[in-house]
């Protein structure tokens, strides 16, 4: 139901998100996120044809934000890789029923609705480890365990750049 | 998000319901739903493999319900024709990682959980028409309208098989 293109942009962004601003090159997402290399470069040029991202070139280039991530949603992300589709008019194709829809399709497009208002609702700054952290996923959730008891819950340096 | 084969079984589980338990035939509920003959007889084995449907054979045979629609959820059909499936572990494949999920993770699966909630509370029951009518679909309201003014809102008997 959220499909796996949808589910891996979603880690990139938020995996740029975590730099707060210092460009991530393709790369250093793709090892973070866990997402093959060619799938995540084309899925950073969907990125950025849709606006959410910008590429810059040179030494210390990569791809950033183009938004605060306060002002970035969940939705913002979705709706540039794979669009929710509501149910607006009846999907049997009759235009002449127009926007009057029978129990099953008012049902399904409500569910839709709900999952839009939560996605709408959900900026990616909320999903960002908190600050001194860096955990945005639970890959580097996953290193943190591998490190062993004594290590706090965030650290795990060495599976990210130091700040 | 809801994929067209989800869509599509709902629509033949909603009729063949419709019928209160008079057999449908493959030919009468493509026609009604508007599905492709192929696409839908495919869509009727897999739902006769999941348990949901029986195939009587015979002069008066077709697609029966196995259940009760007061009995029968969204959720049964989904589950059988395209499951939803939930993040209960990081997706990023990490055994050791066990349950314990990312904020962005844990928000995607908060959000399938909801629809998990929706279509388990939903009964095919509540989706037929009222009783006495037969509109259970789009396409069967928008036969009302083309029928013009005068006729009733379940008013398209020439539509449906007389019961």
């Amino acid at each position: 139901m959220i499909s796996q293109t949808v589910e891996y942009a979603l880690r990139a962004i938020v995996t740029i998100a975590q730099r707060e601003g210092r460009p991530s090159t393709a790369r250093e997402i793709a090892e973070l996120t866990r997402v093959p290399s060619p799938y995540l470069s084309k899925l950073m040029q969907v990125l950025v044809r849709g606006g959410l991202v910008n590429s810059q070139r040179g030494l210390h280039g990569g791809f950033v934000l183009t938004k605060d991530p306060r002002e970035l949603t969940i939705w913002d992300v979705v709706d540039v890789v794979e669009p929710i589709k509501r149910i607006l008019e009846c999907p049997l194709g009759i235009r002449s029923h127009g926007s009057s829809l029978c129990l099953l399709h008012a049902r399904l497009d409500k569910a839709l609705e709900t999952i839009e208002t939560m996605f709408r609702q959900t900026t990616v700054a909320e999903l960002l480890s908190q600050p001194g952290s860096s955990t945005p996923l639970c890959e580097e959730q996953k290193t943190f365990n591998l490190d062993g008891p004594g290590v706090g819950p965030h650290g795990h340096a060495k599976a990210r750049p130091k700040k």
